[in-house]
């Protein structure tokens, strides 16, 4: 039998290594040993090319044939910022919290998930990590490319748990059960530049503009769903540069985002963008990029086990749900029924990142019991 | 008896002065002697101090008591900018046009006046010049700095000429009788910032704008009158600056310029839009600048004239217009009676600036028959 991990001293040490996107900066060597040592097959590959890549990613896998439990997660973390107390990539234990870029996000669940594999050192069935560096960038050539090599290999999780920091206030309040899709949209209307004096000689881009943002605005998309809140537009940007008083400017651009639940489609909502920029600016340029659809797992035996889970460890009944922004887990709910499950996020992506340390620990028990209800103990 | 001065050769000379506002760069000594020369009485005074200022303003006056006609008009000109076929600020005739900044606008009007003035040396009452060193600029220490001076010493003419470059496309085609307003307001909506994916933490000042906007696009303000087109506005800038796609922005802003007959007046069109902010955006910062009211000299026996004086020399009949941009007019209006009549205005304010030979032997003989008609030959 293996030694147990204590979740924070591996924790520290993935956080040591400034692992910001997409360099790997010695945390998935650390990781790779850990799992080798713990009976894990090791996969280390790169995918891609400059600018986004190249990006190092992992699949490590123990036993074999079903049923198959993954625990997916990202290595790569977002740069630290100006501005922190102790520094970023220095990990530090102050009161009950231990700091460091990626503490939340996600090294410490990383860290929960493989002592909870030490726990566990025997089982029925494959246990698997799906680790990729390239989470927190554009995402091109990280868990698509380790999706396309397992496919390659014919491996094919029943069960995937991603381990992101979904707790709001406290450890265990929240799962995610599902996601809302995202597109982003870019509209350059073009106008013809004249002076405020001359109207009738000008064609003022910003006129249609606002013929097009209002009508955007009062758009009806949905009114949520049982498990999604309402689809909601969001106008992110408007830019004219137009320094003088009496010109009417010949170009006006802004910039929307969507953020959609199940009961809209990526293209659809775009092409109804679209139908109401040409229909107040004809030939006006536009541009949409559809980061995710939406998707959901409707509640059942994996969301009944997660639940079971955190509720013995912290009494805690987690709510499912599907807010927030989006994460891998838009690629991997191709495979297979799927959860995620973390740390409290309060932190996350800020100054002073921290982990509870009692948290770590809680994490590491409710992991370790959602590999003995996924598998089995051996 | 005078000797009878080339118009030409005057606006030459004031030509190669590199007024621009608020230098006067010897344009006003060569006036002032020229004036001079004709038995005006010429006074020449600064007003203002730095940035604006100190500009420099010439009164000059021949003859006493009534009727009073008066001649007004800039000395300054725009810069050059960069393109010139000949040096902006080097008078060149090549064919039929002299060259040079400030030809149309409006030393060459300023010049056939002074001829003008030569070719009738004895007139009842009083003929006198009001020329201001900013118009071009922010016209702050120009005309109404003249218009204190003169209200100091009671001096008040009845009927004014402006010697602004009115004529479109040949000269004569047009003289104005009124301008319209203008006002420029500047918008800053708050909001609160926050993450695309959790709006009801935040408050998109985008969506306030939008519908300010629209509201504005739509507000009815009139359909013209006999003299003047419809007030019109126009949205001329937009700002938010947020580089992030996921980020709803904190502040959006906004320009608008109302240019508007004399059905309206500045303030109360100043209210109207700042209700519209209020409504949708409460506490919006607020930010308005009137730069002129609307004023109109319904045609009469100033207009008559100015019409004759253009058919005998011409042959066309002037349309008696109120469009284009703000000219000093607007503070001259308040004395008495007033046109404006100049050049055509084809390549005011740009590269290679020029004026037809003959155009201003003309003008010349139109303002010659304004003397004789205003004051009568003495
Ligand atoms: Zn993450
Ligand atoms: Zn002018």
């Amino acid at each position: 039998m293996t030694a147990a991990i204590d979740p924070v001293d591996l924790a520290s040490r993935l956080i040591a290594c400034p692992s910001i996107t997409p360099q790997e900066a010695g945390a998935l060597t650390i990781l790779g040993e850990a799992l080798q040592e713990l009976g894990f097959e090791v996969h280390r590959f790169l995918s891609g090319s400059a600018p986004d890549g190249p990006v190092e990613n992992l699949f490590a896998s123990r036993g074999s044939g079903s049923p198959h439990f993954a625990f997916a997660g990202h290595i790569d973390v977002v740069p630290a910022g100006n501005g922190w107390t102790s520094d970023a990539f220095t990990p530090q234990i102050r009161g009950d919290l231990l700091y460091g870029r990626g503490a939340v996000d996600m090294k410490g669940a990383i860290a929960a998930f493989v002592a909870a594999a030490a726990d566990v050192p025997t089982h029925r069935g494959t246990l698997s990590f799906i680790i990729t560096g390239d989470e927190e960038g554009p995402a091109v050539f990280g868990t698509a490319a380790i999706m396309e090599w397992m496919a390659e290999r014919s491996i094919r999780p029943d069960m995937i748990l991603i381990g992101e920091p979904t707790s709001e206030h406290r450890l265990g309040d929240m799962a995610k059960i599902g996601r809302r899709g995202s597109v982003n949209i870019w509209i350059d209307v073009p106008g013809t530049q004249g002076h405020v004096a001359y109207p009738h000689l000008a064609d003022n881009p910003i006129a249609r503009l606002a013929r097009i943002l209002a009508t955007l605005e009062a758009m009806p998309l949905d009114d949520g769903t049982e498990w999604f809140q309402p689809s909601n537009l969001e106008i992110t940007d408007l830019r004219v540069d137009n320094p003088a008083c009496n010109v009417i400017p010949g170009e006006a651009h802004a910039r929307l985002n969507i953020r959609f639940n199940d009961r809209q489609r990526g293209p659809e909502l775009v092409e109804r963008v679209r139908d109401i920029v040409e229909a107040h600016a004809p030939g006006a340029r536009f541009e949409a990029k559809i980061s995710g659809e939406a998707f959901l797992n409707e509640p059942g035996p994996l969301s009944d086990m997660m639940t079971d889970a955190i509720r013995a460890e912290t009494g805690l009944t987690p709510v499912l749900s599907t807010s927030g922004g989006t994460s891998d887990a838009r690629f991997l709910t191709r495979l297979c029924p799927l959860i995620e499950f973390g740390l409290p996020n309060a932190t996350m992506h800020k100054l002073d990142e921290a982990v509870a340390v009692d948290d770590l620990r809680t994490l590491r028990a409710i992991y370790r019991r959602m590999i003995e209800s996924a598998l089995g103990a051996g």
